[in-house]
């Protein structure tokens, strides 16, 4: 164990002077030993203890030696659920560069959004990643501060949520993706234009609402809050609020879905109403997940390039654990891709 | 390190005696270091050199104690290519039970069906991870005796080729799937029913296949081989096979995919033809991954409990680092979900 001799410059926060491990531990009034089970993410320690002791190692701006950790072959790709095709593009991805650098990658489901669940920054700490890579921003600053003592690198890839400007993150552009959707619609004839959006706590869902709002104030086409719906990202949200929209006896001709998996939802809801796509109702999804292509009519949706975003993370985790890096935030450009789920209105 | 230790009962192979570590490097001429960063995984050694000490580790039936590896929070999952649906389904089941034993799983991606890839096994090795959960069941020998030597389970799940009867390993039922497939078609009315099946040398495919005939013949229906087509499990083969079909002179009426993915290939054919599904043509699938809930029609398949065999096989590969398992095969059953994309064939 070299724990003792890894000083490095003190960060923010730092009360100045050499904060070795020692000395630390003896303000703690704990064993170095104990100290250095909380440093390495090792069981055997009370929570009061482990509190007292990550207070200290981050107040005094403790940070492990860089090289003792840039030697591992792990690294930490972190999701609250893996559920869908999303996540899957996003495994490739990392898995892709990982590769490519002879590492691994250990995948861990923290079960909550915004997750505060127990014990998974002590495993991931324990097992000497050289980078982290979290599918959701909004992490509780105390395991921030876990990873930053461990000199642990850490990469968001698509903030959903609003991560601050200091954090390392790649997103891609949610609001230029709501205006090229909205567009498309407009450009087809379409004036009355459903909304289902993802949960409004997700940055990335207000971002879209956003853009399809500026696309509609562009064409000078008055906002109408009663074919506006939000709900999670999944089929079934996309379904039972389509079907919503589409029992209106003013009914929308175009819905733009939160995502593919609504846009499914929507599907399915047109489906069971006897409404066709795209002759009666024109649909877009959101993100691009391959099962876009598989159903009938294939779907006309914004590209998210989930695979390049997850690899881009990768390279700037593993760039961060050697060098400082000027750019940490980085949108990845979203493109519209037109396929037959989208058509003139019908003729009144 | 407690490597010199860890003695147990030799297994086959073995040469009787106390196969200590100290022992094999002396027979191998190399140090006790040299051999102990061959039994761990590590870098620095010859190929030549890891090769005779991997020969003495098997010869001498050594195996370390279990006690040190159970210790491990990692479960790792070997797939070749992380490429659809049915992967990420295998990866929830895996990680769910993973969780459930507060441990995290590592992927890796060999990159080669069937694949001898270099350096994974050693990898893997390095990190003494609690079992070895395999996603191909063809794995080299030498790969295989390596994990056992270090005493590291290894659990196949879904066969696709032809694991000995030493291997554990979990399945489903591919030749009821295909039977009950085939059988469903047979009772809709359908005379002529064209089979795309995978691959010829995956065990799965030829279960299925075997199904088909059997249902057949059963039906007293004679078989067509000149509507058998076979390719990758991948859309675009089901498309490309598909529209060789549906331009044959004597059409097959229903189509029995290998997978769901063929299957979604099959429906593009059938739309650039403007055949459509279920009035002028059935198509049935085979995994039941999730978009072929939202595909349209929605598709009729032979589900594959894919999370259900993840699972069971993650339970095992955990019995197995600490007990004798007796049963150490387990195929579950498949079942055929109906959904719109079957029917009674066109009228002549």
């Amino acid at each position: 164990m070299s724990d003792d001799l890894a000083v490095q410059t003190a960060g923010p926060g730092a009360v100045g002077g050499r904060a070795t491990l020692s000395r630390i531990a003896r303000e703690a009034s704990v064993s170095v030993s104990t100290a250095s089970k909380v440093l390495n993410g090792r069981p055997g320690v009370s929570p009061d203890t482990r509190e007292i002791v990550e207070r200290l190692l981050d107040r005094h701006g403790y940070s492990r030696r860089g090289a003792e950790l840039a030697q591992g072959s792990l690294i930490e790709l972190v999701f609250e659920y893996i559920d869908s095709s999303w996540s899957l593009e996003i495994i490739r991805g990392v898995e892709k560069v990982a590769r490519q650098h002879g590492m691994s990658v250990t995948l861990t489901e923290t079960g909550a959004r915004r997750s505060t669940g127990e014990g998974w920054v002590e495993s991931i700490i324990s097992r000497k990643p050289v980078g982290v890579i979290l599918v959701f921003s909004d992490i509780d600053p105390a395991y921030r501060r876990q990873l930053h003592t461990r000199n642990i690198p850490v990469v968001v890839v698509d903030p959903a949520g609003d991560p601050g400007p200091e954090v390392a993150a790649i997103g891609s552009t949610n609001w230029s993706g709501g205006m090229a959707a909205t567009r498309h619609l407009i450009e087809l004839g379409h004036r009355r234009i459903g909304l289902i959006s993802g949960p409004q706590d997700l940055m990335c869902s207000r971002a879209r609402v956003s853009g399809y709002r500026s696309a509609l104030e562009e064409a000078g086409i008055p906002l109408d809050e009663t074919i506006l719906r939000r709900g999670e990202f999944i089929p079934e949200a996309g379904r039972v609020l389509a079907l919503e929209l589409l029992q209106l006896d003013d009914r929308p001709t175009a819905i733009f879905a939160g995502n593919d998996m609504q846009a499914f939802g929507v599907y399915e809801a047109a489906r069971s109403l006897g409404i066709s796509i795209p002759e009666q109702l024109s649909v877009v999804g959101y993100d691009d997940v391959p099962p876009a292509k598989w159903v009938g009519p294939a779907l006309t949706t914004i590209r998210q390039p989930l695979i390049e975003m997850a690899e881009e993370a990768t390279r700037l985790v593993l760039k961060l654990r050697s060098e400082t890096v000027d750019n940490i935030r980085l949108d990845l450009a979203t493109s519209l891709v037109v396929r037959g789920s989208t058509a003139a209105p019908p003729t009144p």
